[in-house]
């Protein structure tokens, strides 16, 4: 499941050696060889393991075309015919220490494949025109189109695919991703570092393998400092067009439309569905798995815990209409100054 | 009229080229040769084109020394005598069409001038006691005064000034930037990258080529992680004593006044203007175009959608006098305690 | 007090010379020899410079082991038999110039013990197993254990110690820091710059030197462009297992304790004390000074300004009980609901 440009897969692995590594116990469907890979329930194939972290996943689990899976007891007999099913207590967690077992990264980007006294792989591929400045660290395969610019100190790691005519700025650090034509990536941003996920367990947070990508269409600008996740299982996706501001955060799997603008220190958590034309205003926060509808307009430093449709202006925290935040505000403002009349006589009779 | 330490103006062109590189028609006063430069409506000069956005902008119209402007139709009748009137629908877009024709910069920045195996170029001018770290990167013509420190990995643009006794921290980045004496710029600090700024097409997103410089005057601190974009056509200027702390962020044209206080994660926007001796407290954002006045004191967490005057204190969003704010804050929370009794009450009797 | 591996003691000085230095004046028990170091009233010894910043010290004081102290006239009487009282008006700008005297450091870093043509110093220890990245800046006596990997472009500067098993992302800076087992430092972290201190003057803010260190426990996972600044005279610890996210900032002297969650974007100020098993959400705020219980779960864009009690769920700012804060957004938004009614009537009068 996981690109190969970007990762490599130590597996298979037996069923024997999924319950060693993971704690899971087979209960039924057991006639399946080796298992090749990890992925999530609605794109498994017959030879993968996926997982079904809870009951909210019951109607996935119940079509999964997945060779095996890591499911609660209670939820086990929903798994379809000819799925294995992987009963543990802990499914996510069962799942983030297989995938750990295929891809055991090393959980921070350094660009694979340079020699002691070289700065760029031996199979690094640049396009005619394209410049690489003194000090630039090239990967293991790394493609960059022609007409491209990669300034001083930029950090690009194994496999990353770079379009024609894009400019990244000195000392911005790029890996598992794949960046389109003329794009501008800014002075010290982070693109394609893990995303932020753990399964909690008694002996601490255990990390779960983050095995996505990051894609950046055609067009988008990308400002100095800011933070882009690679996707856990998906990718993180940034649309056509786009513009995003000085450290802005990007979490993992979160896809970004078209054509949109994302003002200075706006947090966008993980697994949010952003439509294209939207705008948010600076240090604006997106909640995890929140939709925003295309055209939307949020203001300046509002906090959106739920889903927002397209084509409306929004403010406050937490975000809603903007005329009734503004009532909002009004209306507090006014009582307040109501309070203090009644406060200044009773002061004036002590 | 862009600095050309920074800057390469390829011009100058004809008003036929004009024309074609920017789809507006000439409409009046046609005797001028070439255009030499592009340059807002108050600082132009008589063979520089401006570009007048709107009506707001129509008595600064009527005084400009520019040779010609980018106009609407209705507004053409407004330039002066001897002034050509360059007629389009969009002034903003033509103007950046015909800047970017100028100043074609790459977008992002890299030190250029280095060889291939050479970190600092031939043309760099460094002052006694002045400590160069390996791997520091500096460009063309950049000059360092007497008693700094420029650490490992940091990345100086062409043309860059740093003064005396200033200290740049491993992997800052600076370009199109003045620093002055004294001053301290922390690890990873971003200095003079293009500010955010486009013009909306029915193509998308059109980028407004940024023209300015930042300038740093003496004994400011700058933190880990700033992000300090420079001027538009105008310069982004932090003032002598000011200390800012990480991350950070200040916009396009924005000027900080002398010995202000900037706390961590901060956003300024573009063109805002903040008077000397301001405290602005932690994540606290500010809209653009606002002014803050002389000593004036905002709480942190503040959002500043309005001009506020010098001299008091402020705190939550939009800001107000703090007093008004925290008595608000107390209105809110005896309502809220009112309402819950009624609530547990009725909840007694069903 | 500040640890010899990062900082260099240029001491000892005699009393006369803490006289020039600070223009304090001698007043009580001289028969003290040289003074050899800086330390807080409560850690200082009698050989060693103290100061009581105010009333609110003055059982310090009492109590104090140290040699001599700065303190104001009023309380230079509370100063224990056997300790000199330095009297002056600024205890606190006294100390720290007489600080900035014993250790005069640059104010921001880079790697010490690097020639011009090496990237890592003669003294530097790296066990076995461990890959230090093409373009990695190690300074004099660094030590990294087995099994690790140093980034290319990340820059570790003098005395750092960094465990094994650990990974430090390209572009990383480390100063002045203690780093544990199996950790994870994602690109562009920067850990252990100055922090943000200052003593107002009336010639400008007066830079406190920033004398201790950081300290990461084991299995802490540390975010993108994360910002931890270094203690000022005690130091800044993050716990055992805690996990931050990226763009975090963490100010001087702050513990944070084993375990926590801290989200994109949140601000730790300085001097705080986070306890164990703590959640903090994404842009969340924390002031100075505030203590947070163990196991307190702070939602997404809170602003704590007081301490909070442990195992609560907090919300709001200034943070509250998080049912208090919906309440309160309710209560809002119903009044408004009513207050709209009454102008659509008025309107429609009109």
């Amino acid at each position: 499941m996981a690109d190969s440009r970007f990762y490599d897969n130590r597996g298979p692995f037996s069923l024997a050696q999924v319950e060693n590594l993971t704690g899971a116990v087979v209960v039924a469907g057991a006639n399946l060889g080796e298992v090749q890979d990890v992925a999530p329930l609605d794109r498994a194939d017959w030879n993968q393991v996926s997982y079904c972290d809870g009951v909210k996943f019951q109607s996935a689990l119940r079509t999964t075309r997945a060779g095996a899976v890591f499911v609660s007891e209670v939820l086990a007999r929903f798994a379809p015919l000819g799925c294995v099913a992987l009963v543990c207590r802990q499914p996510a967690l069962a799942f983030a220490k297989l995938a750990a077992a295929f891809y055991p990264t090393a959980g921070c980007f350094w660009p694979a494949g340079l020699g002691p006294l070289r700065l760029i792989a031996d199979s690094v591929r640049v396009g005619a025109d394209t410049i690489v400045a003194p000090g630039a660290f090239l990967g293991e395969n790394v493609e960059i189109g022609s007409g491209s610019i990669i300034g001083s100190s930029a950090v690009i790691g194994r496999g990353v695919r770079i379009g024609r005519g894009t400019s990244i700025g000195a000392h911005a650090s790029i890996s598992h991703a794949l960046v389109g034509d003329r794009c501008i990536v800014h002075v010290g941003a982070r693109i394609g570092q893990d995303g932020f996920g753990f399964v909690g367990t008694s002996e601490g947070h255990y990390k779960i393998p983050q095995l996505g990508r990051v894609i950046i269409q055609d067009d988008v600008e990308i400002g100095a400092n800011v933070t882009i996740d690679r996707g856990a299982l998906a990718d993180t996706i940034v649309g056509e067009g786009t513009k995003i501001d000085n450290s802005v955060q990007i979490g993992h799997n979160t896809r970004i439309g078209r054509r949109c603008i994302i003002v200075s220190q706006v947090g966008i958590s993980g697994s949010c569905d952003i439509g294209d034309f939207v705008v948010i205003g600076g240090q604006t926060g997106v909640a995890d798995h929140v939709n925003i509808g295309q055209g939307a307009y949020v203001a300046a430093k509002s906090g959106v815990s739920r889903s927002l449709e397209g084509g409306k202006v929004y403010g406050g925290f937490p975000a809603r209409p903007i005329e009734q935040w503004r009532r909002e505000v009004g209306v507090v403002s006014r009582l307040a100054k109501g309070k203090q009349g009644k406060n200044e006589r009773s002061g004036s009779q002590d």
